[in-house]
């Protein structure tokens, strides 16, 4: 009953171009099942492939810390897909074991303060506003 | 109602050790509202504070780093104060208006793939797991 | 170790007559495993079921609104039960393949916002306020 | 401290291209202040505004129900820019006051029925699988 | 434009009803705000404080613990208005300052641990399923 | 791809004493897989067990309502290991069946009237503010 993942010899033409740049893009011969997912809705599947083509290529912040930003959003929201591949992604992009533990870290107490702040009831500092 | 804010003349010795040694680490000279609260509770204070010293100090990730995925965080999880107080520490840690735009960007992406990856039912590939 | 289920055979009376009243409003001879659970507590079991024949049934919104989105919600909080028991009855209410990507497609966009809003700090409209 | 909000006239061309198809598209004469925020950074107004231009078309699912699922998902999320600016739209799109408080009814219960099957431990149906 | 408040004296006889129940149940002379806009719909009024009085009425568990764990929850949420009143409803029922600052240091704990259990992927112990 | 488990035998003399601390503060022979996989940075696993053992400990909240209030966080953020691990620890401090049964219940009206309180847009009362 979940979505049918769509494989390269059965997609459309359409699709086949998203997941040919995705492969030539990340300069690997597999696409993740995120994608084969989204290619159910080839509309859906082009949009989001293009936001990730543009947001994560390398800018001010490079590939590395955009990738363990992304992480730090997927824990805090708990999706186990996006922490499983992501985690996968930053280690590719060069994150150490020291890097993740530091990551995990500040992604932990970032959600411990958040609390603190919520239920202390803190007003903004006037310098803040 | 809300928790008063105990200012240093106001402040117990132990408190006050506390607020020296965040302004000395942080070479400023004053403290955030967000400590004056925690101030309230001690333990709570002195607990949070070594915390943080010990976990936003420079290591492998820079504190700019840091500051920004302390950021994600706290934009993820809709934390008023700590958007406010984290925005302005990671723009005195060196964060450009283009740095902040593409961490905004990720922020968004990462909320929006969680998403879809949940809705979609997507399973986690063999790679990953 | 987690909460047995009860089945109907081993259910009191006062059980039975939730799952007897759940099977007949839905038409269908089975029970989901959600109340199964909450049927360790009978209290539980009626109050929930009480507000959901309420909530869910036909009135201004129809039953296939209302099941996308509640579907909304559950994807939003990563609920894996939710989502699957109610991507199913979205289905079964008439959910379309294309009705399904652009549910979608808008609760992934309106999770990146709520995040793009919060981060840009903006304020309310005056119009909005 | 804010992000300054950047007005019609102070824009560049390419951000009152935006402003205008905004205008245009939503038959309006202003912008939000969502998008004067975003306008400080042009790449990720118009990737946004192209989002939602898209996404929040009428397509298999109108207007109206796609205005009512963005608010179930801010509403969720606590966002309160984003509750305030998506009420006003949902009614603009026809949201009656019943239909509102119908809204309201099933995000509320679809949220507490999240974490009923959270604690509960509940597996998900073999069906659903 | 927020939805408006419905104070007593503009009350349908059903409002006052729930209204009277309200204040007799917690021996006070005033509806909260929440109520008031609840007001706007009676039957989700009704069924709301219908669910309050059952749930939050003395039983296992004291009115404070019940007050302090809908804390704990409005916390994590971040909602501004929940936090507010349910400190004030948990302070009447007897949360001292201690009791507050340990219930902080809890929440913020158990968010913090949270992550760090989905960011290191680990596995439920076989003795805890 | 996970993080490996760290065991007693494999363990360096610093994360021994750690685990032998945690077996001896609980009084058990084992350490849980949670601790086993912090145990891969050990400032993070002194750092959180430390913390742990502090605000867990009995103060003016009993080890009891302090696993209850943590497993209401977990099952309001969804996190499938922490609710696993502290239903099984708040079991142990003493909750019973009637117990679990109104946490959960006040657990899921509290995630309820927290977004009916953000929805209906309710304005924080002057007596709490």
């Amino acid at each position: 009953m979940p979505i049918p993942l769509i494989e390269y010899q059965d997609a459309s033409p359409e699709v086949r171009a998203v997941y040919d740049d995705i492969m030539a893009t990340r300069q690997t011969g597999r696409v993740n099942n995120f994608w084969k997912a989204l290619a159910n809705d080839p509309p859906t599947l082009e949009r989001t492939w293009r936001a990730v083509k543009e947001i994560m290529a390398p800018g001010e912040l490079s590939p590395l810390i955009k990738e363990m930003i992304y992480l730090a959003v997927s824990v805090t929201n708990q999706c186990a897909y996006c922490i499983a591949s992501h985690t996968a992604a930053a280690r590719k992009a060069g994150m150490s074991d020291a890097m993740f533990a530091e990551l995990m870290a500040v992604i932990g107490l970032a959600n411990q303060n958040n609390r603190l702040a919520a239920g202390y009831r803190v007003e903004i500092d006037k310098e803040f506003q």
